[in-house]
């Protein structure tokens, strides 16, 4: 490209850079209360603007789109947004069209339902919808939300299936590409209610790399890119870190259970908030130092994949 | 007493101490194989001395106590066990009674079976059939084994009840005064079958002084006093130490949630297998450092208590 053009590139970039606004990541463990109280939600909802937001729902997740959609449509009215539509992704075509795109571009809040986490990035993995949402998480400021399949898209490595056995087992969980909102994380939902330790243990017994994250019922796991952590709803978040594991995984055979020494474990119940250390914060106080390491990785200000 | 008489006790002390065998516990999850294979029960009974072996078995936990020993009448004697016999405790006058503590100091083995560790407790604890036990296993090399409620017997803080609920809570659980052949720990056993980390995890979030230890089904830990463990079986043993997290247990409400952070957990298979280390191990090989508080602690040679 010219030399003008390059300079018009840099200069944009560098607006950019200075107009940077952080966003928020609402990441739900399933079956949020969308009729009552609705803490959650309404919580998404101030994130994302409140009676101003702009809210787009995703249920490209989920077989029975319309009916997904009817519920948001109806919890989002409820809690006063005007602005609130479907985005109806039924092919990657729809996920590279223009005018979901320009949607995209417009909207501050950005929700993702249930269904299957698989078939959600089959449609929109890597598509321009996808880099969309990820300005909006990392430019402008947006709130992105996500429940039970939605949750688990978001990181990217993404838990794409896996039985939960009652103890671990070698080869017992597959990954897949998820949305990379998050990195070197791995999501795990419907976490106590079906019992799924041992599943993220495999996860993390075989991947030390990525921390585990359980995210109970009806319970979020609040990012705010650059700043914090909050717990929000019903149940806990539970976080396993084996990077310091010593483990024989490498060496047994398939279906085996591994031998696990020294994985961390971490409960969060809802209530829990926390936010990275600053210049300002008195000595002791703020963040438990076995966390720092968590929250800097899980608020990390990632580059647009 | 006469000067010739503290002597004398003196002496026998000394020559106590001179012959002095270390034994072993058999810490079995329950639901243990009692007709097939049957290898915790084979590995019992070889540890008691084979076909030598004097067995005898208490059913103190249990209301059906016939029934009990019929069973494990049955299954030592297809273990080729002629010596053994029902240590029928029916009140603490038989627990304190002559001739039951003459057939444990007899004893080569010692079994309790399952039922209710109260009932158990409630029956032999601090009799002196509890004192002849404990001289069996620090005294005589003798082999304590039990399952279930004989496994929670075990340790000095004992796991009384405790609703297993999908995530720890405060005030959940209740401990009592167990058998104490092990200290600053507590046993839970059908550990993963019934799904029983947040119970242990709310024990060890209220007792941070005690490790947690989860025995599965048809799974045994087998201590060998003064120099190691094993795992056998077909599960697995899950370790929970709590004793550097930080946790705001003591700030909260019953049935609250309490956040926890950095529990060190450890999950052994069956087929684990480690011993103190000494001077003869080459450099790095032998017991992973995360785990020798936890050996030294389960293989400590206790007084008689």
């Amino acid at each position: 490209m010219s030399e003008e053009q390059q300079q018009q590139q840099e200069q944009q970039q560098q607006r950019r850079r200075a107009q940077r606004k952080d966003g928020h990541l609402v990441i739900i463990g399933g079956h949020e209360d969308r009729t009552r109280e609705m803490e959650i939600l309404k919580r998404f909802v101030e994130l994302a603007g409140g009676p101003d937001a702009n809210i787009v729902v995703i249920t490209a997740a989920s077989t029975i789109a319309d009916e997904m959609w009817s519920i948001y449509d109806e919890a989002f009215g409820t809690l006063g947004v005007q602005r609130r539509s479907h985005l109806e992704v039924t092919s990657r075509q729809d996920a590279n069209s223009e005018e979901f795109v320009r949607r995209v571009d417009a909207a501050t809040g950005v929700f993702m339902t249930g269904g299957d986490q698989k078939r959600l990035l089959a449609l929109i993995g890597g598509s321009a919808l996808d880099t969309a949402m990820h300005v909006a998480l990392k430019e402008r400021g947006a709130t992105i939300g996500g429940t039970s399949a939605g949750a688990s898209a978001m990181s990217g490595h993404m838990l794409a299936q896996g039985r939960a056995e009652i103890l671990p087992e070698k080869g017992s969980v597959s990954l897949g590409a998820g949305l990379g909102f998050l990195h070197r994380v791995v999501v795990d939902q419907h976490f106590s209610e079906r019992q799924r330790l041992s599943r993220l243990l495999s996860v993390v017994a075989q991947n030390p790399y990525l921390q585990g994250i359980g995210i109970d019922e009806d319970t979020a796991l609040v990012v705010d890119i650059g700043s914090g952590i909050e717990v929000l709803g019903q149940g806990a978040v539970t976080i396993v870190d084996g990077r310091g594991m010593l483990t024989n995984v490498a060496f047994i055979k398939d279906r085996d259970t591994p031998e696990l020494i020294d994985v961390r474990l971490h409960l969060l119940p809802a209530g829990s908030s926390y936010r990275l250390p600053s210049s300002d914060d008195a000595p002791g106080k703020g963040l438990p130092p076995p966390l720092l390491d968590f929250l800097e990785n899980v608020t990390k200000r990632n580059p647009i994949s």
